[in-house]
């Protein structure tokens, strides 16, 4: 299942980044998992990682590149997450960057690796060294956005990428990017591999301080099924190719736009989260703090019975109260809270609307697409978050998955 | 679903208890789904509630009674939960009260009001009001506890009631208590109807603490979906029939066997979680906190994809780590984190043990019930809490409730 068409547009190339894709056989035969992105000479990039205190032993690497070193090239493999695997895995992470950079002749730092899988097991080393060592050269790597996307696949169901477009002092510049992710997903710093580029001209410390703020507004604010995964990761990288340098006055237009393109990548991650039949947006309105806003949109987006009612297309609304008291918000008067389906009020001041019917629910539920409103009537914070439901679909898959 | 045979054995009548089980067709008919619970002129009660914002009607009522006045009677109706029901759902909770006490003969403060069901729905009084009025003198009221405890049912699959006998100074004495839940399993300070009896004598104020501390190690040590009912109330009443009265020395004995009468309730209501195929114990030692303990334990618990990997016998044990790993611990090193299934060592020092094989994980995780042990060797403190997996049958019962 997956919600909607996916991302269908063709993806603007970025001057200065290639791509080159193949198959190494990590866990599965005849399917792409290995992908090398190459970033040009004067491309600045900056990272987010999960928070996750198991996080993988590329997280671990890729950190300590990304302080070392400006970044040449970003090595991709799926199908094994290589978290979990000690001194081990941080040694074969390390060993993957040390035989692409002799391959490709670089320094071993300049290498920034990511992996994305089952969690526990070593990576297959002789299989690695193999495809990296049958890679072509560098002159050959294409614009193949498309391929890539699909390349860093794992339970995903169709590929997720995206570029936007539009002008700064009369210059067009472009974003593009790509994400993979469906299943444990609830991102906390980065998410589970996003790859962006840009052709601005940008110093890393605002292109950090941009991945952050844009992060906080689009894979910081999903939850598929509030699992945090070892491997989140996302680099955001600016080539300077389109000769435009950020300055004051055109940051904002710049984060603007970063965050449209990273708010439908994730938006796309959620559409396609494992077993999706629903894409749900849950805003929380005036409410005493950011925190709180977070706490009870978060309360009700984690909801399995929440959950489980979107999906059978019950608008068992009292699921959605259960879940807003439940939070952990500092500021909550029950008295004063409205609820609302789209533009359907459900609740009014903490208790059904007099208007409201069963009919009007169920009409905004069994719709694909909705959003679930929460207005607080006690400040003026928001926060909005995404999600899906809840179904028989995300049981199977991850029942299934890995045997 | 569920798991084990269920409670079998008879449950002890308490001398100065009574039950009186009657349909009201509150939302089935052909049902039994009212239940009052008569306590004798002696008996001293302690209750402890849902620390959900969004508390039900007859949560408020039921304290503030509890306050005012020693309670006669409990009054406990299924298939409607009388929350989200505002001014309404109040004056229904305080009438309900009313019509019992005009029927029975005592002041309506010393009736306590229970409902579960469906929330946001306004209380059939017409239905309850009938109810009430056919109800039998009290002298007519039965030692009928089994028949209570499936009078309280919701979706659960079977009825949970228990003894427990010992003795305190050669003289024995009885804790008999019922339970029902199955989903919206989360408790916090009390859980989803539980009504207990003992007939020792002990003052309100021990009693309160004795019912709090149990609570914490019992009911709210439980999770099935990690959703915290709007109705969750625990009563536990001391008739004081036995004439043995506690004091320093006997406390202990009696709080010990109140935990395990408390934590075998507890345990049924996961056995009979909805959906639920097998019965899980976490259990996180060595922590730097108590706290830290259970972030641990309960991010485990609350996982859908640990969940999952247990339903489906998949020994998917690094979902296990990443949700250590994602827990709000505040100490936590990942290079020395020992993981069990049972007495099979799974990861040792934060990966893979080298004994451990496929074979042997596969063989815990086909098991009905085993235990996860995290062990952080940091500290002293542990936390132990029990969950179910999370199966399509929970997904089917949550879809398909209420329609």
């Amino acid at each position: 299942m997956a919600i909607g068409n996916g991302l269908v547009d063709p993806v603007t190339p970025i001057n200065g980044v290639k791509f080159c894709v193949t198959q190494a056989g990590v866990k599965y035969s005849n399917r792409d998992d290995l992908v090398v992105i190459a970033l040009s000479e004067q491309t600045i990039s900056a990272g987010v990682f999960t928070t996750n205190k198991f996080c993988a032993a590329p997280v671990h690497i890729a950190k300590k590149h990304l302080c070392e070193a400006k970044p040449k090239y970003l090595l991709i493999n799926t199908g094994n997450a290589n978290a979990g695997t000690g001194k081990q895995g941080l040694k074969d992470a390390q060993t993957s960057c040390e035989l692409l950079a002799k391959q490709l002749g670089c320094n071993s730092n300049e290498i920034i690796p990511f992996s994305t899988g089952v969690i526990g097991e070593y990576l297959p080393m002789a299989k690695i060294e193999t495809a990296i060592s049958n890679l072509p050269a560098v002159s050959d790597f294409k614009d193949d956005h498309a391929r890539a996307a699909k390349g860093i696949m794992t339970t995903d169901t169709r590929p997720k990428a995206a570029s936007i477009d539009f002008e700064i002092e009369g210059q067009t510049i472009t974003i593009s990017g790509m994400t993979k992710g469906s299943g444990m997903i609830k991102p906390n710093m980065g998410t589970m591999l996003s790859f962006i580029q840009t052709d601005v001209d940008v110093s890393q410390i605002d292109l950090q301080a941009l991945l952050l703020r844009a992060t906080n507004q689009s894979f910081n604010r999903i939850t598929v099924d509030s699992d945090t995964s070892t491997n989140d990761a996302c680099v955001l990288s600016a080539t300077g190719s389109s000769g435009v340098v950020l300055n004051e006055n055109t940051l904002e237009i710049f984060e603007t736009k970063l965050i449209e393109l990273m708010q439908t990548l994730a938006h796309e991650m959620v559409r396609d989260g494992e077993g999706a039949s629903k894409f749900i947006e849950i805003k929380v309105k005036n409410a005493a703090s950011n925190a709180d806003a977070l706490s009870i949109a978060y309360s009700v987006g984690h909801s399995p019975l929440v959950k489980t009612a979107i999906s059978a297309s019950d608008a068992n609304w009292g699921r959605i109260l259960m879940a807003v008291g439940k939070a952990d918000a500092g500021s909550l008067d029950v008295d004063q809270v409205d609820v609302y389906l789209d533009d359907v009020c459900i609740v009014q001041n903490g208790q059904k609307h007099p208007d409201y019917t069963e009919q009007k629910g169920a009409a905004v539920f069994a719709k694909e697409e909705f959003s679930i409103i929460v207005d607080l009537k006690l400040g003026e914070s928001e926060e909005c978050i995404w999600t899906c439901d809840l179904s028989y679909e995300y049981i199977r898959i991850n029942a299934e998955y890995r045997s």
